[in-house]
């Protein structure tokens, strides 16, 4: 089976109906193909669609081939300004804006991320976009923390993975931010993350998890909930090309320091890029270049 | 220090710059007030006031006692055909009413309630009074269950206090409720409660945590985050007396039946009082009478 | 062309992917066809769709007819204890169900419904079907207030056609009311209800222009903007058939009382169907049984 | 009375309850104290409280004076980049965050503002902080056209007063948009700006009605309404200043340039003062430095 999932390229060919998009097109693919038939996509919600088809999702191909066949309203052209890399970036890109979206991020709103890997890296950028005024960053990884302040978190802590230093490590958050937090963006996902947004959070805030370490999670959910801290998740995004291109356009959100290594589609290199991807390192995303 | 915060009375006096209220007025008494200063009071929320002085709150003296000093924007007139018991009640379904409103509960929302305790019973009420179109209440007691569709649960299933029989337990109440469930409320707050509660609920609709049985939760969040189902708290209420007052008054809630149990106010009745009260067995409500 | 955009039927066939149905099944059908490609539709406001495909809208024909083609997903089962009738009737009644979810009526939303032709009834059936506590019903015609006030309305008033009465007439309804009304629906749409509607309303409330008596309006609009009195509009309806089955299913709504004539499907009949609906008179809904 | 209800300045003295606040603080001052006991107020809209005391409201004298008693909640400590000139700003500033929020208006939302006097240019500071991707803003005046283009205007178009030209001019507007108008703010409330801006606005969006021009009007409600273009009005603000605040802190929005003339408080400068402003020309905000 094919993966990929994150892409963009050149328009082939067009099919009869298509009438926004010509031969020579260059767009970028939202990857999934849902029904319109059931509730959830009437309603607006189409990501939440049981039957979606999926890049990469069995039984369907991805998109890491030299030619895909994709509905023409899912092929969103780019800006002049924007590259096919950039282009390609809208995927991860999108998973920070539904986010930010599910969680109302806006001009009002104090953020803080847990972890700095690539998901909080496009949620920082995106909550930046949204207008955030203040977003705080924490991972357990100082080179990770590094990249985070230097793509514009106003501030960043270093954190452990020991449970037990979860309310000294509120303290220094919610000193840091130096007002209340009102969103949390859980792009990590384990008890310890968890807790540490459920706990930071002011009242009447969000917790919005996105990553995905632990399955079970033991949280103190109970105290969150009596202070009216709501927690809201994501799956995938819905509606987020263009907002994300309108983001590349403007120069509002840059992803190009998000693309750290560049390969191209030879047998060798294909290896090589999965590699540098799983030894993860100074890796954020490695793109392929056909 | 007095307690007791659900109460309703006669207004003996009223201040010189009270208009609407005069003496012989029988009201309901809302418990808190707040400060009207912080940013969750000017922002609607004024339940969330860090400095709300809420009765039997220490340092703050309760209601039950044969007079109170309160502010009048607090005491809300009693319908002609709403007693003072039933008034006193608008503070327990105000917990029910405020669960409803964070959950956004319609004619629409197919709702499960996770426990029929006294909380579970107000929320289903609030639910049906809302527009709810089906409930479905849970519980490990058959008396609670019995009470619960004496009062208009729609169905009702009895389920046990382990943790493994969730799988088994969330079929048979996705089963009884034949369609998805839009918005559980765990008016228990136990581990295996909320996970029912996070499991049963469809993609894209909501739990919402009423009950403190655990303060720390051993729950399956991921999957539920990653299919949308939020998770939404509640601390007291704000702006439920009026429409407490309304439902009593059109009889679209009737809370006579909850409450089970009167008693005077001698040393003695108290004592039997509260004895009634804490061995459960059929007590509801116990009504003080003063 | 053929017209007719409100029916309910017998499937006869079904295409091979169809599921959910089979021939034999007692359908109503919603009439638009949308192109699920647009902005509008991939957000959940299919209403809004520019390529919709409309029942009797040239080019496409109406549902007047012994046989119609329609997807599946657009044809909603009956419950057993709903007739055809009521099915047919679905349609206007999602009228008055898209008119409430947008003016956001619930068991807090006290309404005012300028108009007691089919549209004023259908949205005053549907705004107490969402819990509105108290419904005043205006209209210049004594008849059509009786079935109003049949049909269920709180209070109904009678109103000139001289909108030099308007101060008058608002002062009659707000007294009627006893309290403020949260929101009005503009059945009719002409200056003079509108202009009642919109100095009506309290601070904060919302006006529903349903009606579309006049295209220009001449309207006190300032001064309801400076007290935060907004005006929604509503085209056509959305997701609204399931809701309209549930709340026939369920009795919250009767709409047998509205079909006030009944023809068979000759040339004869049809001429007479069509001269008694627009002879008007105690006609409300005039059905074809084919 | 005394007049004068934007303001800032320099604390004196401070109550023996007040803590957060100390004699020498430099403060912007919110002119409206309501009375935290109505409906709107404890619902978090105490814009529309009508015990408001505001500033120059009789029988409330306003700000400008030497000395002013304002109870601490209401007084807004100004960051150290922020001048006691910008922070009397926060009042005009606030309307247009009150609209920009009544409007929603964030990253994807395309704005058209009708009337680039001092509210049209604040609404469109606002806007451009709420994160407005494009905002064209039209005028009859070619000078205050030039202002709006310097202070960050993507577009202007210069208009005419005659109604007759709508049509063409709606067609100017949406085509120097390329793309849809999304919330368009009628600044200026005339019959011709208000049809435009329902007009011009795509179906879903919304027009804010912000300016007073005409009492009633006559406008294509129906029209509009049929496509579901909402009009919202506003009413002063609510909870306003520290975003304010925080947009002038931050560099977000700059209201220097809209800070034209400068006057000591003699009675010479005073009467010349307010001659500037009243012969308009190209002062847009005068202001005292007592």
């Amino acid at each position: 089976m094919v993966i990929g999932h994150e892409c963009a390229g050149v328009i082939e060919e067009v099919g009869s109906k298509v009438k926004d998009l010509v031969a020579g097109d260059r767009v970028a693919l939202e990857p999934g193909i849902s029904c319109w038939k059931c509730t959830h996509c009437k309603q607006g919600r189409y990501n939440l669609c049981p039957d979606m088809k999926f890049f990469a999702t069995p039984p369907v191909h991805g998109s890491l081939a030299n030619q895909v066949v994709h509905p023409a309203d899912l092929c969103f052209k780019l800006p002049e300004n924007v590259s096919l890399e950039e282009g390609a970036m809208c995927e991860p890109l999108s998973v920070g804006v539904h986010a930010c979206r599910r969680a109302d991020i806006g001009p009002e709103t104090n953020v803080l991320v847990m972890g700095a890997g690539p998901i909080g890296l496009v949620t920082m950028l995106a909550a930046r976009a949204f207008g955030a005024p203040r977003i705080l960053i924490v991972d357990v990884d100082d080179s990770r923390l590094t990249v985070a302040k230097d793509l514009g978190a106003d501030a960043v802590i270093k954190v452990s993975t020991n449970i037990q230093d979860v309310d000294v490590e509120v303290g220094l958050i919610q000193k840091a931010m130096g007002g209340g937090i009102d969103v949390s963006f859980d792009c990590a996902g384990f008890n310890k993350t968890m807790t540490t947004a459920l706990t930071a959070t002011r009242p009447g805030g969000k917790v919005c998890l996105v990553g995905m370490g632990h399955h079970e999670m033991t949280v103190p959910l109970t105290p969150a909930a009596a202070r009216e801290v709501d927690v809201v998740g994501i799956f995938r995004y819905k509606n987020t090309w263009p907002l994300c291109l309108e983001f590349l356009r403007s120069g509002k959100i840059d992803v190009k320091p998000l693309i750290t290594h560049r390969f191209g589609f030879s047998q060798k290199e294909v290896e090589e890029a999965f590699e540098t991807s799983a030894r993860g390192g100074n890796a954020i995303k490695v793109m392929f270049n056909l």
